[in-house]
């Protein structure tokens, strides 16, 4: 037997297409519908800080779109959030919750979707030891995710056991619920080639001792990339430093946008400014409407404006935003109960999901039941 | 910080010097004791084929033994059958049971010991993910039996996640449970020495967010090396197709016995032997009265004796001893569901166990609680 090469090393996947496929797979894929939603979906984070716009704008906006249509399985990662903060776990757990507030705070429904934490449904784990048992070593090596970080966090450990399994890990948080669909940035395809790659593989190797594949392969769902920018113009990035938290308090987020740069030729108020040279413009492109951005691009090239006075609707608009995520998540701030009680159930409807595929995986893989 | 390099590449490790050490340290460790005993052992076997004399005589008498003066956990390792057998899985739910049988044949009593299957208790596999975040690479891929094993089983596909991982899966094995003692067979105490490893590396990490050391460090507690031949005078051993089932049919045992080979010299019965070069004395070693071996002597020697005379006694040992296992092993083949309660009420006080030390672990590496 051959050991098949993984699919992203042979052709660079293109998103659409990806999308295309999975449309025209999705309507065969009965197998997967509960409820009256055909489709499942399962995304999770990372809990290795606090979330900020870059994350709402990139991605949980869309989940929020998605829980509506297809069945959501979303989870905090606590467990790969170990996989490079081991050295410095004291914050997971409080950025664990955190996280669940800003989920709920953006509008993550638990009555139309199921929100959990990784390490409360121990299945994954179980699933990632035998899932381990297949994956060829070399696949892991090539990830090209992995020589990157380990040399981006050099001061890091993290040539562990732990690090390089990332992937396998991820696949048995996937391939436990069988899903038809993972939303994911561009940069996480290749992690989503590779549990595909693996789930073809088990599929093979279990072949004759199946009634069919037992993982569906599941089709990245490209999230367009965010236009939102940090605060320097460049990507909004925790590594950056240029963040604005989703639920910061509101005179920071003042501070931080009055202090942000501007076009670097307006010196004095009197210069005409470029706003595509500016960064601001680029929150105007976010969050302005059609009139107001009239009035920038005017009001900047003639100097008519100033640059504090072009940054006040920014601000008014992002406090508003922020305004309904605080509002929404202040309940559950207010009373943790109410956070513990959806995470109980979600675990609850997740681990009854992730019993199924174990249970089928253990018989398929010749474990004694008793 | 610097990882430091794992012991057994440091020094070669004695034996005694082992058991020294820990009978030294057992002393001081009243936190394993549980009812009357006051040290826990663990122990388990893989399950990739049926039991031999070679294993009675190497592990398992010592097993029996044991459970009298510790609190033992005995558990069949099925998940680590499929780290090498995962390309052929269809024997492993049978040679688990099949092992149990063994098990309780040669005197293990659930009444005095846990006796469980490894996957009865997924706490394994979470401890697993956990331990592989602190566990570095390098310290794997140079552990002796890994490259070995990789050579010699070149048939197989071993250059797996799952493969390298093994000790990892080992160490979680152990540790879940605190024991103060490993049995062991020499080719496994390098494996010892890497969970001690393990132990030290995280005891050390989490230093200040617990208020000691987390995993006492194992000792290993060094098996006699049996001195029970195969029926080709190597060691017995599957893979050398030399071996007496632990419970085989006597009329196999009888002929297998009959016809392995003497000492070559003894062409024809009137040709004189040397017992020392014939498979049959070592068996007489193992088997024999001090009576019955002069008498092999002198008439092997004299040529007084045959080869198939001097069989006899050996035949007559082996049949008994295997007489004794079968019996007791009988009811519960007769009757499986005597050894599913045994085996469901050994996962529950194993996982009873392992829960404590997983909940310890979860809350210093920083994972949320509901």
């Amino acid at each position: 037997m051959n050991l098949p090469q993984p699919q992203y090393l042979r052709k660079v996947s293109h998103a659409s297409h990806f999308f295309y496929n999975c449309m025209d797979q999705a309507d065969d894929m009965n197998d997967t519908n509960i409820g009256t939603k055909r489709h499942r979906v399962v995304s999770g984070a990372r809990t290795t800080g606090p979330l900020h716009l870059g994350n709402y704008h990139g991605a949980l906006k869309n989940w929020v779109n998605l829980q509506s249509k297809y069945q959501c399985f979303f989870f905090a990662a606590d467990w790969h959030a170990l996989t490079t903060e081991y050295e410095r776990p004291e914050y997971i757990q409080q950025y664990t919750h955190e996280m669940v507030l800003d989920w709920l705070g953006v509008g993550l429904d638990p009555k139309q979707c199921t929100v959990f934490i990784q390490s409360h449904v121990p299945e994954h784990a179980e699933l990632q030891v035998l899932l381990a048992m297949v994956t060829p070593l070399s696949w892991l090596e090539r990830v090209p995710t992995y020589k990157e970080l380990r040399s981006k966090l050099k001061e890091k450990h993290l040539a562990t056991y732990g690090f390089l399994g990332y992937p396998v890990l991820q696949s048995a948080d996937i391939l436990i619920y069988k899903p038809a669909f993972v939303p994911v940035g561009e940069d996480q395809v290749s992690h989503i080639e590779l549990t595909r790659e693996i789930a073809r593989h088990f599929n093979f190797l279990y072949e004759a001792r199946s009634k069919g594949p037992v993982f569906p392969e599941p089709q990245s769902l490209l999230t367009t990339a965010s236009k939102m920018p940090g605060l320097d113009g460049q990507k909004m990035s925790k590594s950056y430093h240029n963040t604005i938290g989703l639920r910061e308090d509101p005179k920071s987020v003042e501070h931080k946008i009055k202090t942000m740069p501007t076009d670097p030729a307006r010196v004095r108020r009197v210069d005409p400014g470029e706003p595509e040279k500016c960064p601001v413009w680029r929150f105007h492109q976010v969050y302005s409407t059609k009139e107001v951005q009239d009035w920038v691009q005017v009001g900047c090239r003639s100097a008519g404006i100033g640059c504090l006075q072009c940054k006040q609707p920014v601000i008014e608009s992002v406090l508003e935003e922020q305004a309904v995520i605080i509002k929404r998540a202040e309940p559950y701030q207010k009373d943790p109960s109410l956070t513990h009680d959806i995470l109980r159930e979600g675990a609850l409807v997740a681990r009854e999901e992730a019993r199924k595929t174990l249970g089928e995986v253990k018989e398929i893989m010749g474990l004694a039941k008793v």
